[in-house]
């Protein structure tokens, strides 16, 4: 009978007497003269195999091995597999071009990503994708809790709903479509179709050129959208309870990953705590913190002013997380709708220095939307669908997106949201 | 306070003097001369609601609407409102293209799609995608029970793993990368990784030129792969306990839908008493049951053979669900585990007259691997990627992979699979 690493110590309490199998990969071997430790990896953690004499075994092979249960303060987990017998399943060959038991703090990220196949071995990147995994089951069940449908959109459009820029073309049979950027006209549609309150986790697109470690040419977005909010801090209010049942079920289930990063998630009271500050004070703090620093004058929300409200709202409110809403009309996208004649009911989330949610309140309003298009630049003639969408009743809406990978990246402290991407896409990057 | 249509009974029973809202989206206005009765709709059903005098308002048009709740047993649900006070939140314009309280199977499916952003409010159609949601919940739900995790590979390769036909070509900065028709290559990458179990549910192409009622060429693919397997039957087993669970989720969930359909849903005990036949007995199989209704030989596992396997698997076994295995090697991908000589380790699932899923084990020993290419055609360093997953250590494994608008459209008896897309693209298909 097959028996997980991570349920070997039980085994060996309950059952010394009976023989075990532990299926897994070859992590490390320690040959002490007479005895041989090897270490071995399976899906639920590592175990000490105990052997009279060296096997012929390789790093990283995969292997059965047979034999009792026995406790052992020294093994890993407080348990070993006292041998009888050992079955390579497959064997690794000897030029492994990637030492997968290293540590990975000397390891650079290109060379983690390029050896991607791997170095996704390693135990402490693998976390990485366990907690991802918790994420977005904790993401769905919190809004599903809350009567929202998951729905699954066309990433696959005509036309870019942002207007067109940063955009990857297919060639799709005798025409060009292109790679969506976010679902948000689909969500806008399901939720004006009378779901009133969708999400979806999908993959989503930006043709974008710049290659800096908090960007990602493909990434997960995990989308909400609303119907019936009367702003943004209904939006605002909806995150809050989303992240700390996030962070909630992280802890609950990823104990020991987020042990490997040294990490820990922020507690309900936290989020709870987390101050909304309006754009225009927002600036003027990071302004304020730059200048106690030493620094320039800051003139917009830049990625050194997202670090700078981080460590206000950490020091002040004891929060991890910051909002930052009623941003400019000049840098949110022309169906923002409007709070007064220069600022809009939209918001970003910050969180332990990095921008992982931006979101707001949509014009909803036929005519409104009309109205703002030509000071847009844009022609009405290009947003057909979304006309049809706002003419025949639409309710007051908005949402937002969490970028999954940042997410999990600003959970565990991983440097570069690449590192937190499975198979990342950069502008060099389409391999593995 | 707002109350859901579908719990207006109930505040009639437990509170009717107290004045409660209902937001919602007008489904049918019926003027009987001093009395108007418009019925609207929201996120949970219809609520019917009760005016003095003929509101000026128009079909789809959302509104709100404060009053007391009254119990009324010829109302949709039992009670209804009677309003004190209408409000119009978005008014329909009258010019509305397409009738959203129709007759469905009056109209259709290219109508239907054609006007997706309306026909998506008929209660009928959007039933479709609550279950759609359940699917995908029920999915995840149940696998993570057994221990899988969830993954998001890329969707963006540099080349197909199935040797690069029916791929949609993407311009990807200064070259051309594809879109992935399927996550095999990373879901076995996760496997071999240590994670030993992982399940995806993500987008997926096929560039196939055919317009048929059961092809996408963007659809939903729910996959699954799995360590230390000994052959399909396995997979098999997994899959009846999830689809056994996926069915009692969406009976347990989506009654009103599926009484909408006039569907139901196999019990578990039917799924548990599906038939697994041999491919070349299956063919035989049809070919008899082809020539009793007079039809032509059957010579493969046609759509016309899966009607009939069906059929035989219903009369037979009183089950919707029947398990085809041990193709030939002709007819699968090169990297699917022989049996022997002729047959492989795989399987299809066909289910209520069409096939839901393919799956099988696949070759892990790099040796073996690399002497199946040139049987192929294919060459060995067009798979650099692929031997280095299988040279350093792979467990035997195996997965399949579920189409979830296929699942869906046979749960309800949907005919065209299309119908089971939010927003479908076909040949011809990109808006909207």
């Amino acid at each position: 009978m097959r028996v997980l690493a991570k349920d070997i110590a039980r085994a060996a309490r309950e059952n010394p007497e009976e023989d075990v199998e532990v299926f897994g990969w070859v992590h490390r071997i320690r040959d002490m003269g007479g005895v041989t430790f090897v270490v071995v990896r399976d899906r639920s953690g590592i175990v000490q195999l105990v052997l009279g004499n060296k096997p012929n075994i390789t790093l990283e092979s995969v292997v059965s091995a047979r034999g009792k249960p026995a406790l052992n303060e020294k093994a890993p987990s407080g348990a070993e597999l006292r041998v009888v017998k050992l079955t390579c399943l497959s064997r690794a060959e000897q030029d492994i071009p990637y030492r997968v038991n290293g540590d990975i703090n000397k390891i650079g990220v290109e060379a983690i990503l390029d050896n991607r196949i791997l170095s996704i071995r390693n135990p402490k990147i693998q976390a990485i994708f366990h907690i991802q995994s918790t994420i977005i089951q904790a993401f769905a069940a919190y809004l599903r809790s809350q009567d929202f449908t998951e729905i699954k959109t066309s990433k696959l459009v005509g036309s870019g709903t942002e207007g067109g820029t940063e955009l990857f073309a297919v060639d799709y049979f005798d025409r060009k479509v292109y790679l969506a950027q976010s679902p948000q006209f689909y969500k806008e549609v399901m939720v004006a179709s009378g779901m009133e309150r969708v999400f979806e986790i999908a993959p989503a697109y930006r043709a974008e050129k710049h290659d800096t470690p908090r960007h990602l040419n493909e990434y997960v977005s995990m989308d909400v959208e609303m119907g019936f909010i009367e702003s943004e801090k209904d939006l605002i209010e909806l995150e809050k309870g989303l992240l700390a049942y996030i962070f909630e079920q992280v802890a609950l289930k990823n104990d020991a990953e987020l042990k490997l990063w040294n990490a820990a998630v922020p507690s309900a009271d936290m989020v709870a705590q987390s101050p909304t500050i309006g754009y225009e004070a927002a600036v003027k703090l990071a302004s304020a913190e730059s200048a106690k620093a030493g620094g320039a004058r800051i003139f917009d929300i830049t990625p050194e002013a997202e670090r700078y409200l981080c460590e206000w709202s950490k020091c002040k409110y004891g929060s991890d997380l910051v909002f930052v809403n009623e941003f400019p009309r000049r840098y949110r996208p022309f169906y923002t709708y409007p709070l007064d004649a220069s600022r809009t009911m939209s918001f970003d989330a910050l969180f332990r220095g990095l921008e992982i949610t931006t979101g707001g309140r949509r014009q909803h309003d036929y005519q409104a939307f009309l109205n703002v298009l030509p000071k847009f630049g844009l022609k009405a003639e290009n947003f057909d669908n979304y006309l049809s969408l706002l003419k025949y009743g639409c309710p007051p809406h908005g949402g937002f997106a969490v970028g999954c990978e940042r997410l999990t990246a600003r959970i565990l402290g991983v440097s570069n949201v690449k590192e937190a991407s499975l198979f990342p896409r950069d502008r060099k990057r389409v391999e593995p």
